[in-house]
């Protein structure tokens, strides 16, 4: 049992796994061996091997720079400012962002001891200035405290830039039911309403 | 993004995770990419490569027959019939039972369409009888309707066979609150009611 129980283990590692589900997991490979097991096996290791860290935007991909970066249909004046790649992901869903990203790696967090130079921040000033075609940075941080607080840092840092930086705006979700929206979303939403 | 996108899609066919904790599993794959990625990588090829179902009991293990039927210390007398190796492994947990086990591999179902001859119940009927060590079967199936279905289905079986056939106790569970117990079990419980 030591190779399932090795199995177990490493899959309880993941996020959203606890050793019950783990072991669920893990037997469903098992029983699922040729479709589903070998196959994970397989493309874990290839990821492994080619996913790398883009030098020019801190995305992931396998070729370096990225397919974003290299990509000559995305609009070289707009840069997206994002956290985590998984950010990027999420809004590369959506499909309505031409730019390109710019991952930070992270927030500025006093109580873990995260300061600017433990993110992609300097790398972020040297793609705006003179000479650089970006004339806009979009700031996609989250609406936490620490996002916050890095999104104003950013906001600092670029003033001198002369570039146009933006932030993604704050309101009711598409969906969403007033009487079910937290106080500080409502009343950001009402701040920033707008003409009909 | 293949490769990742490869990777997401085949996390997210384990049960518990949907795409979006697929995502965030990967991503933290790929940045635990030499502790946690490789690893799991390794883990899951040595397993599908090694792991056999026990043809005496239906076990999963390296070894045929599986670990527990080869261990001379357990009690031979003893057979304790579940529905799933995932079953066996739970009962393993506790540590509490001595004798060996038959993985039935299912619940007889009339909706799904299985009948006897998809469960091993014949090569349960040939563990018991003249000759056999086998003098008592434990039913650990599913408190499911089909789970008793079967439970009564095995018992007849097995009623010329001359062994004892028990099945788990049913109750109140250790640390359960009457207030929040269903019904069912609670009548269960007072049923069974034991003198102190």
């Amino acid at each position: 049992m030591r190779e399932i129980d090795q199995v177990v283990q490493l899959l309880a590692k993941l996020p959203g796994l606890g050793p019950r589900s783990a072991r669920r997991a893990a037997l469903s490979l098992i029983q699922k061996r040729e479709s589903l097991m070998r196959p994970l096996a397989k493309a874990l290791s290839d990821a492994a091997d080619q996913i790398a860290v883009c030098a020019t935007c801190g995305n992931l991909d396998t070729t370096q720079p990225c397919g974003i970066c290299e990509d000559p249909r995305r609009d070289p004046t707009m840069l997206c400012v994002v956290e985590q790649v998984g950010d990027l992901w999420a809004l590369e869903r959506t499909g309505s962002f031409a730019g390109r990203y710019h991952v930070l790696g992270g927030v500025l967090s006093a109580l873990d001891g995260i300061g600017p130079e433990d993110l992609n921040i300097a790398s972020l000033l040297s793609r705006v200035g003179p000479g650089k075609p970006v004339t806009e940075i979009v700031l996609a941080t989250n609406l936490t405290v620490d996002g916050q607080t890095t999104a104003h840092y950013v906001t600092e840092r670029l003033a001198d830039s002369g570039v146009k930086v933006t932030r993604l705006a704050h309101g009711v979700p598409v969906g969403g039911e007033l009487d079910y929206l937290d106080d500080g979303t409502l009343a950001a939403a009402l701040k920033a309403r707008q003409t009909l």
